[in-house]
């Protein structure tokens, strides 16, 4: 048995960790591009889509405007004879109503984390992104009430962003933990392995979305898990956290 | 039996005339506090509420950060320990979640703009207001199978707002009809009724919301309703159109 290490509070990532935000997008958007069609908008389907995906890339995911957009590029032919902004409106509207009904955590991100919120481990969020949309992810996963409400740290609020270790950091010295009684667990080598690694912190590579990763030059993570049930026995199993016995419930 | 008008169009408002503006608008303000409570918002309920009214009528309701704003009347006690960003997050996410579930047209809006689709009349809407927003209106209240793509008129698109009648002379031409031959449903006797009058358009005031207004100045409308079976009635009465006698369908 390993000699069990201290651990006071564990930090998670949110995308491609809580949730799988590419396969939310991609329905999403393929959502929005059905809607835009429904509304008089010409042309097809995967053409739409290949151009939609085409301006996230070019003008970011956090972008506003993708929509306007992707009817500047389709010129007026593909809306004649159609208000252009009762498309742009049909497909924000199909975006948002994916948001309510489809964006939710992982079924076993659920239950561990709802185990984790009964130990006196402190939970957080270190995440980077625009403030406004990170934070309508936290309330809309459902996951909130589970998470210590100080512990909530932004890029956008803090204006350090991943992969600089300063924000982790950070957020170990605002919630009062040496980094190396913190844990991350984020699915990026790169921007979460790599620099908690070199504050000392525990690092957990989630790697449920499979894309690949380079290891080279990154130092290996401390753990790998597949989904949040190998991270439960982790904790239970090298840190000694006294854990529910796992179990299948009603959401 | 008065002699019948020829009719070709009818254009209808949107806020207060296909839907209840007001009531809706105080239904989602009143989830998004209920919500911002409870992610750790301090405050009464009705305090806060009339606070975020204050805030919607000075910067009026096109304005973007109705929540952001409230937290800064209410000083940094009222969100103490708790990160701003999830509290802004939890009213917008719930006012969005309203719209997504209680934003729809009244019942017998519904059941009369469907029989009239099926008639000759072409059916549009004049609004005035920010384009963006209006247009996700016409969406999400789900009648716009009902109305002719190219009979969509929203004052932020034209350049010319209620209550200057060159909106509604416009709307007319792009349409290819007479403004003699054309009927406006709104609920403002300023707005609507005046200069609808003004350029020969038959017009209906729509009295539902029930609000005061004063006809000091303001020509008679032609009709006065409550519902949309009485627009019904008259546009059988009095215009010819043929329509399929009233039933209650499910919807």
């Amino acid at each position: 048995m390993p000699s069990r290490r201290r651990l006071k509070s564990v930090f998670f990532d949110i995308d491609d960790t809580l949730f799988s935000t590419s396969a939310f997008a991609d329905t999403a958007r393929r959502n929005a591009i059905e809607a835009m069609i429904a509304h008089g908008l010409r042309g097809k389907r995967e053409d739409l889509l290949r151009e939609l995906l085409e301006i996230v890339r070019e003008f970011s995911s956090n972008y506003e405007q993708h929509f306007d957009k992707l009817l500047l590029r389709l010129g007026p032919e593909a809306s004649r004879g159609v208000n252009p902004e009762i498309l742009i409106a049909a497909g924000v509207v199909a975006y948002h109503e994916t948001k309510f009904r489809e964006l939710r955590v992982f079924d076993d991100v659920f239950e561990v984390l709802r185990d984790l919120a009964r130990t006196p481990l402190l939970l957080g969020i270190i995440s980077a992104g625009l403030a406004v949309k990170q934070a309508e992810k936290i309330v809309r996963l459902k996951v909130y009430e589970f998470l210590d409400p100080k512990a909530i740290f932004i890029s956008d609020q803090i204006g350090i962003s991943k992969p600089n270790e300063k924000l982790y950091l950070r957020a170990c010295e605002a919630t009062g933990v040496r980094p190396a009684e913190a844990m991350y667990v984020g699915d990026s080598l790169e921007n979460d392995v790599a620099p908690c690694r070199r504050i000392g912190m525990t690092t957990v590579w989630h790697q449920r979305s499979g894309r690949f990763q380079s290891l080279d030059g990154i130092p290996e993570p401390d753990y790998r898990i597949r989904n949040f049930h190998e991270l439960r026995d982790i904790l239970v199993r090298d840190f000694g956290v006294k854990l529910p016995q796992p179990r299948s419930m009603p959401r």
